[in-house]
């Protein structure tokens, strides 16, 4: 197994693993990467002001969310595709995530089927959904996502077109012979789509099947099709986190795609804050994107998450070593912010408070 | 053809096409060149704040100007002698404006005739003039642009004097053999000016024949030997676009020459917010500097631009492939902003509001 | 003899000449060492305002600290080990010390037994201590000290737990043969604590002795067994020195464990104003952390410190020459701040106010 | 002749014509050369904000200063030992001064005698001065510069003690043989002063001679034993300046010493405006340190200054050309500000206002 001693190093360590192709779809982002850069950089740029002489000799890391009750304040992110970093692909991911006790969230364009994925965890993961065109397809897929007993619908709003990643672009990304969209239907999955030489075979997918009209009003629609608590991923701003909190949405997870979509998107970290302050006590609010460092989760609940999502490094360890290497990944994480709440004095996730940092 | 992905990739392909002190005549700036970057980084500095859930499924891009109606709000910027690029000059930069359906605008240096390119547009192109010490030369030339059916008459402001660039004193640029100021009277042509091996062709040209004199009133003078709607480009300042609407001025530009002229001047979309501020509703504001990428024109549209003007991409383009090159530069851009308009929730050039950037 | 000419080249000169896992050890921070850079290059961000026309013919740069009267405002910081710098160790640092006349503080975790460092000082040195879970090891370690003549008892509180040092855990460092916490008692120094190939032995060191339920509390129960004056190490907030003050505690020193404890956590010249400001005069504030210039040490004056600490500096001054070498290193930063005391128009500790700095 | 296009890429031209030691010490500042570098970054932080359609076919760049009249506001600053550049020194530099007709300043530790410059002077230029213990060496100094014709006495105040310049330390600095103090008395000149293997020859003066405790008080006895009017310089608080127009002073220059003497200084175009503001019109304000290029010094004149001072430029101008080198500094300088003005609108030195800049 590949050692390693933090979450930074594992993109370089992963990259030697992957076919490039694979490798620049999971670690790139939209045209300039501005935004993927800063989402990471943010976090650096945030000072801590520790608090000391508190009691930390025992420290108590789990949250609940949405009714469970999770180890630790860090989720795993949507990812599509995972059996492009490793064969067991998204089951391994379960099993880790399972292991350690907190929440897996599951792509819509999943390589393996949504159902065997639910089979390999325990807590109920949440599933994540873009609308197609063709809303019997979505009401279908929502249909098996609320069957097979998922715990929230995810819903991404940060993607009424695909954006431009510009390495997909250049690689004309394709899955490699063997990885497919496992949720389309026959004949629908991603073998049968979008080929072509001069685009990503992701944004030739989205381009065809995707529904840009979604609004607000939708939402109504869903909760019809569909019981699961409802989570909006994507939201940036104050006044749309309201909108959502009005319309009864369940949770917000602040989140610019991880860079891959909008290009200068501000940082999920400097959004959060409004976002936060928006939701109140109305649902409780999630933030991803570059997270790599168990300050960062700290700095994050801080900010008024109440717990991240954590992506790429997930991919890498998945990379390296399948679902051990996914689970160390995960422990180095949750090992990381159980210092770094010792260090800042906070004995459970309820004393990080506000004032422990400076932006 | 030379492919392409992005807009910033073109300078370093264009460059192996083109005689040395060209390309420094088009990539360069004045001084220390800290204008010339800092155009561009300002725009990276500014931060998105995408609004989700809107219907963008389909979006509008065409905007109004002066009367025009334009299917992007992206100008063409008025730059010399583009037969130093390419043999077609300035009628293949009009053809592919022309195809995209948007405008252009015509330098009085032009190495191509008045004549000729007005005849190669469809949507009456605006074109750009110096006030010569030798007024009766000025009005013959207002004259012809007047009885060809251009659009608008673009008044350079921030050419008092020509700005220093050293790239070109450095290679005592001159125009290549063949190529001239098509504009000029028969042995008034850049032929028969300022070859020296001290100094810059075009500077020795602006040393004796430019009019450093010209103030507000006389616009008055402008206006009476044409009737052209009046632009003034190069406005950098609020004070100064009140005066302008104060004079009756049909819209500015707020420019500082792409950074070749005052080094160090503050970055045109940074200076963009008070001049908009100052025109209010009584003209449009336009803007150049450092555009490159589709969320560049719409920070600068949300910062009160009504459509942006790009430059030196086109000449890249045009070195590399003509008017295909130019066409595919603005298709980019086109597309470019149609994308970032989706993925911040707006379906029309009026949806762009200030609240979607952070400065 | 090695020469220098100032501090900031030592680390340089000394890396050759000590074991790489050692040079580590001393040399590294927390994670990613963020605020071990920034501990130093926020010295660097403090620009100063000299006072000109003062009579600096003379100065005095000597300061009073818990009745003791230093001849400069520099400490020597408490350094865990030092015979693996030099065969001399912590006496070697000590005689230096006594022969500039100013004073040293001692950690727990010397290599030297507290009796012999003490006897090698004349001015009373401070000890520091971590609190062990054992109270009647931590009990016995406080007797000793008080019983030789130590001046003051300094409790580190930033270390709850050990923060993790990555160059020490890729090294699994582990001191070299022959050097020994020699504080500890028979059967349970270093020699017997902790091998392993996992992790640093420093860090199964604490994981197994330290306590971190340490509280305000626990205070009175060290004041009780013993008599010393007491100083918090680690204080880095204002409300943190206010509870400090209203305990009784008799000076706190701004510190985070010069970065090698919560990575991100706010340099210590940032924080210091707050805890200056809390403090008030009801007790000096000292602070350490990237100490490296006559101006720094200034500049922590200006903004409320009675004294700084230099920490790595004196080992690399240790590894390059022993006593001598630490000698040089106090005397440099001694001389520079004479001359920057000189520049900035103060005669005297007290005339650097806190105007002479632009944060 | 070196051709050279700014004075920016001045600096590594005249590198090889001149001993590494030379350079060094001309080159050079204190410790870090952190305000030698700020000095002149500062100036590119500041942005312009040009003002268009002003008539500037004429520009008038003179300015007056104590009564005498400058074809344009740069003065050459103080510079000691300029036969160490060119075999002429301080001659040479007076004779292109005087053809460019501005005004020279003069240091007391010059390598030409105080009266030999003045003969080579049209405008009375001004005489740098520190005061010696022995004030009688300094009284007879000053009568010979009153007897031969100087315009102004400048006092250096921000230099009680030397400034610790790296460099020299390292070079154990001494002047090469035939280039000494001409000013000195016989027996006291640089020739017998100082040499030692341990510290540059120009700090062992300085320790040996000069007085530290000279305050405001002694500007009357200055003014007693010297007619000229006085100028204070190395001012870089608003409050010291408005203690020099307390005390008489004739005008202030914004100085650190080119980086020299206080390392960390606040950069002289950021003191500038609250000095200005406290000297309002009671005396001219200047300012030296970092000045390259014509913007810079329209900057100045915009933040308050009546005149700049340009150092290093010219010892390099003097190093490849002599006479003919400085006056090529001179004239790019002059050149440059005459476009800068035009280019901002300003046809007159009392044209350029604060709102030219932001900072």
């Amino acid at each position: 197994m590949t050692t390693f001693v933090n979450l930074l190093e594992l993109e370089a360590l992963a990259k030697p693993r992957l076919p490039i192709a694979v490798f620049d779809y999971f670690a790139g982002g939209a045209h300039d990467e501005i935004t993927l850069g800063a989402n990471r950089h943010a976090y650096d740029a945030i000072a801590l002001r520790p608090r000391v002489l508190v009691d930390v000799s025992h420290r108590d890391l789990s949250t609940t969310l949405l009714g469970a009750t999770l180890a630790f304040p860090v989720l795993v992110a949507p990812m599509a595709l995972q059996r492009m970093a490793h064969t067991d692909g998204e089951l391994a991911t379960a099993r880790a995530v399972t292991s350690l006790k907190t929440l897996l969230t599951v792509s819509t364009l999943s390589s393996v089927t949504a159902e065997d994925i639910r089979a390999a965890c325990a807590l109920a993961p949440w599933f994540q959904i873009y609308v197609h065109q063709d809303r019997a397809l979505t009401e279908a897929m929502l249909a098996r996502v609320s069957a097979c007993g998922y715990g929230a619908l995810v819903l991404t709003v940060d993607t009424p077109v695909l954006g431009r990643r510009e390495r997909d672009v250049r690689n004309t990304f394709q899955p490699p012979p063997g990885v497919a969209f496992a949720n389309m239907m026959a004949g629908k999955g991603a073998a049968t789509t979008g080929s072509s030489d001069k685009d990503s075979a992701l944004a030739m997918y989205f381009a065809a099947r995707h529904d840009a009209s979604v609004t607000w009003k939708d939402l109504a629609w869903l909760r019809r099709v569909c019981p699961l608590p409802l989570v909006l991923k994507g939201v940036m701003r104050g006044d749309d986190a309201k909108r959502a909190a009005d319309h009864g949405v369940d949770a917000v997870i602040v989140s610019n795609h991880g860079g891959r979509q909008l290009d200068t998107a501000v940082p999920t970290i400097r959004a959060l804050p409004e976002v936060a302050e928006a939701a109140g006590s109305r649902m409780p609010v999630l933030v991803d994107g570059g997270v790599r460092r168990g300050t960062d989760v700290l700095k994050a609940l801080a900010l008024g998450a109440r717990a991240v999502l954590v992506g790429r490094p997930v991919l890498w360890g998945l990379a390296l070593d399948g679902e051990a290497g996914v689970a160390r990944v995960l422990t180095t994480l949750r090992d990381e912010l159980d210092i770094a709440m010792a260090l800042c004095g906070c004995a459970s996730v309820a004393d990080i408070e506000r004032d422990l940092v400076v932006t």
